[in-house]
């Protein structure tokens, strides 16, 4: 850890109630400090705020918790303690850069700069916080907290819909009537998890010994939020969240996709508009996003836990229920996906498991790859199974017989964001500068 | 065409702006008079009535026009002149089964019988108008004009959703929490062109010289309104219509699932009820049902102009949109049920495609079939393109070396529907027989 040759860089991972975070030294991006709260701006909750310090081998850490802390205190707390609790760089090194994830860009295909004097972007954070109801407000927030706070820094706002700018007409278009009122994005499919797939992309094709722009893959993006992306030639060509989030797989406690009239025979005035997470969403939108998804099905997101009922003598219904309709809601894009690839004369060079369940979650991993028999692909059991932690961030879990790669890969959506952010800067710059 | 073994059984096919019916012979089920009705309450537009007498080799042809005329005045038009026109039968025999097709059914696993003071089924069915807007309500004016003007005919209600009864709960249902009211049904996955797929399956595993029990098959319905199913063991075990039929693919008009929250963006106060075709329903399931689809995209519903329009100069962009989209997303469905069959380690007998644009379509038939590739499957080019009628309604048209048998099949939903009615009838009778 050098700490003569540049300022750092603070990426941010802003979700809806939690923050990840993670410090960088600059140009490297070796991680000084890493964390995440969690539990903010939770009502009767404590929010509760995790550091990791690396310093070569050693790790130390350190937890606090607060109870009634509004979201811009608990990244204003986060902020304050990572300049301080650096001896090395306080006082001669500062956050230069914050690289912050954006969940939604609308159809942005840069990151964004947004600096003293140079704010208009807000703007359009706050016009996108109606498509990402329960994320783009709490970037906002934070971009807000790092003006004010570290104010010679300059906020990069990477967007996880950059990742799918690739997607072509007939796979992002809707087939509606333009609306009687111009919205303020064209009302089209803009998927997630971009920086995600990016490094997901990067790590396996380092993996496989090829150039990403060869590579074809099957990605599942599997945690709370879930879905899947067709990656053809080391570029996005499908993927199931649509004009929000909510749209394709279930998740923690989101609907994915269901019926389009279903909303209107569940809740009544579907269309009314409450506050939210600072900002105002239909009742909808919130139902379909907060009391829904395997928290509905089986009275907790924690998809661990329900794996863990599914062997439960009495049977635990439904945890069987959310495990199994998860499994198909799956296997459904991921069929979907092989066929558009392979069929298309395409080779895949793997299908690859990420995020919190597809990271951890070997016994998904199985029943999903068993489908995979379809295309002559075998999950190694044991090799699905091994708990050793490999040296990099890509695990092969596909037999020497499989005929498809079969992956688990690390997604490390800060690094990500730091190194977009970085190289950003490296060749634009700010204008004043 | 024998005349005096029994009475006769009418079959009815109501869609929102249109009427399809078939005139059987009991108990052989010969079709005496086929026909249509277009343009039923459609504002400004005449409907048109064309019949055809089916006497041996011979056929009639006859066709009215008649402008502003209400739905009921139309069908009983068309009973009237069932009634006189079918001269061997006037006055001897006369119409004592109505076969209704209907295209929501609920939880209803059986037919419903709805005879004179038996008419509870006239409740459910106008309870279950909301969950298929432009359909259940004319299948209510149909019911209702069968009752009064054949008085001694018992309607027998065969629903679109039966044959999805068969549905496991992971399929079925949506992962969201119960509503705060109590839904008149509950709210899941129903399905529907249940009865298109029984005649399907039958006469499938008819050309193959298979048990229906042990077919395995994906196939794609395809008309102004489509879906697909995968039949597994002669049983529906996914298809893509929902709790209504407006989820899964595209249709004439219809936009299939989109992201759920689209709607609050497109369309203010989507909840809000209108009037549509005798009922009430929201704005949005208007819109989507009605501003959507191939409509939208390319000006036509008709899927035919649209493949005309495919290689004009200059390229005809709506078109080719409208077209690529909707391969896309038949493909997005073959995908996911392939998988779930072959990587459970079934077989598939076949890949089926039917309805007017599945029957008609050449063109698509290629573009989806090229796609099967990925499973050894392949269409031959002058199987697929050949015009000859063949014997029965089934013909194969992948080639002899295809690994997967891909199939084009005329259905038959008024026939299913007859069977389905005569067969009922049959075994349950009348309560007051």
């Amino acid at each position: 850890m050098s700490s003569d040759s540049s300022d750092l860089l603070l990426a941010v991972n802003c979700g809806s109630s939690s923050i990840k975070f993670k410090l960088f030294e600059q140009p490297d991006l070796n991680v000084l400090i890493s964390g995440s709260a969690s539990n903010v701006a939770v009502k009767g909750a404590r929010a509760l705020i995790k550091y990791t310090v690396h310093a070569g081998q050693l790790e130390e850490e350190r937890e606090e918790e607060e109870e009634g802390m509004a979201y811009d205190e608990v990244f204003e707390r986060i902020i304050n303690h990572l300049e301080s609790s650096s001896p090395e760089h306080q006082g001669r090194h500062a956050i230069s850069i914050v690289a912050h994830r954006v969940v939604h860009g609308g159809t942005q295909s840069d990151p964004m700069l947004i600096y003293k004097g140079h704010e208009e972007g807000l703007e359009l954070l706050d016009k996108l916080s109606e498509f990402a109801p329960l994320h783009n407000h709490r970037s906002v927030t934070t971009v807000r907290s790092c003006l004010e706070h570290l104010p010679k820094s300059t906020q990069v706002l990477c967007f996880d819909t950059l990742f799918h700018a690739s997607l072509p007409p007939h796979i992002y278009t809707y087939p509606l009537e333009p609306p009687k009122e111009e919205p303020p994005i064209p009302l089209r499919k803009y998927g997630a998890h971009g920086l995600s797939y990016a490094s997901i992309l990067r790590d396996t094709a380092d993996f496989l010994g090829k150039p990403q722009e060869q590579c074809n893959l099957v990605v599942a993006h599997l945690g709370s939020g879930a879905s899947v992306c067709m990656i053809r030639h080391g570029k996005s060509a499908d993927t199931t969240m649509g004009l929000s989030p909510l749209e394709g797989l279930p998740g923690g406690t989101r609907s994915g996709s269901v019926d389009p009239i279903l909303i209107f025979h569940h809740t009544a005035s579907a269309s009314e508009m409450v506050e939210q997470g600072g900002g105002v969403v239909s009742k909808a939108e919130l139902v379909l996003n907060k009391q829904a998804g395997l928290q509905a099905l089986a009275g907790t997101s924690d998809f661990g836990k329900i794996v863990s009922r599914l062997d439960a003598t009495p049977r635990d219904e439904p945890a069987e229920l959310a495990y199994a309709l998860f499994v198909d809601r799956v296997l459904n894009f991921v069929g979907a996906y092989m066929l558009k690839l392979i069929g298309a004369g395409e080779s895949v060079d793997g299908v690859v498991f990420s995020g919190g369940i597809g990271e951890k979650g070997a016994r998904l991993r199985a029943d999903v790859g068993k489908y995979l028999s379809a295309f002559g692909g075998q999950v190694d059991k044991a090799r699905n199974e091994s708990k050793d932690e490999d040296e990099g961030n890509v695990k092969r879990i596909s037999s020497d017989a499989s005929k498809i790669g079969i992956f688990v890969c690390k997604t490390d959506e800060e690094a990500q964001c730091a190194r977009m952010a970085r190289d950003w800067m490296n060749e634009h710059g700010r204008d004043d500068s």
